[in-house]
Formats: C-alpha cells, sequence, structure tokens
C-alpha cells in the first residue's frame, strides 16, 4: 500500500460508519478484519482538504466497502482520550509494508464523526479493500472486540438507530412500496432485538400518522387478507 | 490578546454551542458581538490536546461565557466547505490587535461539532470574554445575521431541540419539582413556537408515560386546584 499522503487529508479528523443489514430476520453490522492481524474494526476513513464531510464519508465507503449511494447519517461525534493508540496504528501499517516515523499523521490523535445507515444486506455485495483481509456481515447479538473505541461506536450507533426508528424507517427503504402490519413488526422486533404484542405495537403504529392504509384486495374471495400500508410521503405530520 | 498557541490545540476542530435561554415565556439564545465589527456568532472554541472533546465543551464556554455546570449535548457535526473563510477570521484577529501569518492554524479550514443546552436564564449571569464587546440573550424569531455557518447551526439546534424535546425534558431543569400540567404547556408552547391544544397536549404527555401524577393538595376548600405532576425519576419507559 503507498503511504497515506498527509498533505491530502485533515489531520485529527476521522469517520466510522456502522453500517447495519437487514433481510428480513436479523439485525446485522458490516466488519473489517485487517491484514495479518486479527483486528476487526469498522470501515472509516479520513477527510481531504477540499471535500466537504459527508463527500468524504460517501467516497471513502465506497472506496473501502463498494458500497455506494447508501444513505448515512451522522450520529455522534468521538473525542475521548482514549481511542488514540499510536501503537496499534503502526502495527496496521507495518503489516502493510508502511514504515512511518513517530510523528507521521496517522499516529496523531483523531477525533471521529460517527455515521450510521440500515439497508438490505441481500441487495448489497461489500468488497474488501487493500487494508484488509476480509469484510462481512456480524449478526449485532456476536460482535468481536474491535479495534480503537469501535464497539462503543456501535453501542451508541444501535441506540440511535433504536431511538429513532419511528421517524427514520421510511428512508431505510427495508419495506416493499405496500407491507403488511406484520411485515413492519418483523422489521421493529429485529431491531429492538425482543418480541412486541401485536395489538399494541399496531396501536401504536396507527398513532404515530407517518401510515397511509390501503383497500383491501378482495381476490380470490379471502376476506381475511390483510390490509397494505405505505408510509405516507410526507412522513411525520 | 495573546496569540493562541498552535501547539496547545487540535488543529481543524472547533465546537459552537447553541445555548438556549427559557424562563415561563419566550425561548431565547445567546450570541456573542466580536470586538469592533459588528459580527454576532454563537460562543465556541477549540480541544486542547491533552482533553476530550466533552471537557473542551465546558472549559471553553466557561472561559468564554462564564457559565458553569451546563448540561450540553452533542447534536450534530459540520463539514461544509462554505464556513471555511479565512479573510474573516483575519479581520477578527487583527481588531484583536493580533498579527498572524497567511499559514496560520486559526486561517484554515475547521470542522465544528455542535452542543446545545437548555437553561433558565434567570439564573445564570454570562459574561463577555477577551474577544467580545457584548454577550446576550436574544429572541429566537429575531436572530441577527451571524458569521460563518451560524445560523445554519441555530436552525439545525432548534430542529433538534424541537424533536427530542419529550425525551430531554428531565435533564433541562426548567420546571419546579413539582408542576402543573399548564406550566408544561407553557415549556412546550414557548420552545415550538405554536399553540397548542390542551386536551390534546395532556393527552399525549399522560401517553409518554414520563409523568407521575400526585394527590391534590386541599387546602382552603378549593376543589379546583390542579393536579401536580413530577418526571418519574427512571424519565422514559
Amino acid at each position: 500500500m503507498p503511504k497515506p499522503d498527509p498533505a491530502l487529508y485533515l489531520p485529527h479528523i476521522a469517520y466510522d460508519s456502522a453500517i447495519f443489514g437487514f433481510s428480513g430476520e436479523k439485525l446485522k453490522i458490516l466488519l473489517m478484519e485487517y491484514h495479518n492481524t486479527g483486528w476487526f474494526a469498522l470501515p472509516g476513513g479520513f477527510v481531504k482538504t477540499e471535500e466537504t464531510l459527508d463527500e468524504a464519508v460517501s467516497r471513502g465507503l465506497k472506496e473501502r466497502t463498494g458500497l455506494e449511494e447508501i444513505y448515512l447519517e451522522q450520529f455522534h461525534t468521538f473525542g475521548s482520550l482514549e481511542r488514540w493508540k499510536p501503537e496499534t496504528m503502526k502495527t496496521i501499517l507495518k503489516e502493510q509494508n508502511v514504515q512511518v516515523d513517530a510523528d507521521f499523521w496517522l499516529l496523531d490523535r483523531f477525533i471521529s464523526i460517527g455515521y450510521y445507515a440500515l439497508i438490505d444486506y441481500e441487495k448489497v455485495e461489500p468488497a474488501k479493500d487493500l487494508l484488509s483481509d476480509s469484510i462481512g456481515w456480524y449478526n449485532v447479538e456476536e460482535i468481536p472486540e474491535l479495534l480503537f473505541d469501535h464497539n462503543h461506536i456501535v453501542v451508541k450507533a444501535l441506540e440511535h438507530l433504536r431511538t429513532h426508528l419511528d421517524q427514520k424507517l421510511l428512508s431505510f427503504n427495508l419495506l416493499p412500496e405496500r407491507f403488511t402490519m406484520k411485515e413492519l413488526q418483523n422489521v421493529y422486533e429485529a431491531i429492538l432485538g425482543e418480541n412486541l404484542n401485536r395489538a399494541n405495537f399496531q396501536r401504536k403504529m396507527l398513532s404515530l400518522g407517518i401510515l397511509e392504509r390501503h383497500e383491501k384486495l378482495f381476490s380470490g374471495g379471502s376476506h381475511k387478507a390483510p390490509y397494505l400500508y405505505s408510509f405516507k410521503k410526507s412522513g411525520i405530520d
């Protein structure tokens, strides 16, 4: 790997992305394994001097994971001192055959802006980059030990995802345009990691005012066909 | 003013704080006016190399505004290129009698982490710092033009405050320990900037499960005394 050029990037600023995947059943997260280290981490990167923060995240994510046009959103910026581990970074670079001096910019302290996304993992094919041995989906209940403060970042990302589910669900594109209340409940149960009472769930979702109910199709004489819903175009009132 | 020493701070990283004030009626925001420029801005600052981001915000806010022990929370990080205005920063420094070279660190591009707070402005006394001619409370409907992207930061802070009011109200300490539904409604109306229907408001607040209702005090024979409420200690269930 070529040595990353400090003149191209803003020093001290990084981003890390928690990309959650869902495909009708389990909630997963995308993790990378670094070359020859056995170390796992979230996909992340740096901001070029002439690009916006959001542009950097889109570009870097494409370069590192092969994923394009994913809607990512900021959730928190991490600025503790515990996340500063120059020896760890030195080892990662060494395993890429990059030798650096003690004052090399990547060994400095970084503040990292956390982004998250939620996508249908069956519709995408992540690809490993120059730094990684592998990239793949892991169940959120079975996340290995991650580098730096990345386990903490995942916890905060999950909290954010779960707290904002009602407001954000529309933008995640996880459901077909028209869906049943049962399909919607499946999404919530997988993401929240718990079973929900059917009647309470339905009452709550309807009270949010984000769903539009459509006429039943009386095909084949069945009167038990469930109602279909779609998200109102305007989102939450 | 002494020239800020680049060795003390992380370059390229700043914070800005939107401090909202409420005291029973109007929602206000704390703004500073820079020396000899007529320019207004949010109070902000920089992160020292050996302090966490949160520590930097607490320290800097105390130095710039005299406010101590205010609970501030992150809401968004701003990383556009439009916010990079070296000539503006140069003028501010010049009016402080600080002469700098073209490569001085404060003229570089900064990414800024936005923090917000909501406090009772009658309980605090902001004080101006070395950089400012004045510091004071402005009605949120009458905010002057601010430097850099600070008007945009205020808009995002207000959005965040309004969206998260139900979850955060407890931590703002704006109400006495026990309060009436009417007092609670006054807080919401001032922050949301609109009048709310009394019955709908009461129904919504009770359905959130964050309030505890207390017995009425039958003093003086009045049976029309309103119920008193307090926030449940655990916050939202």
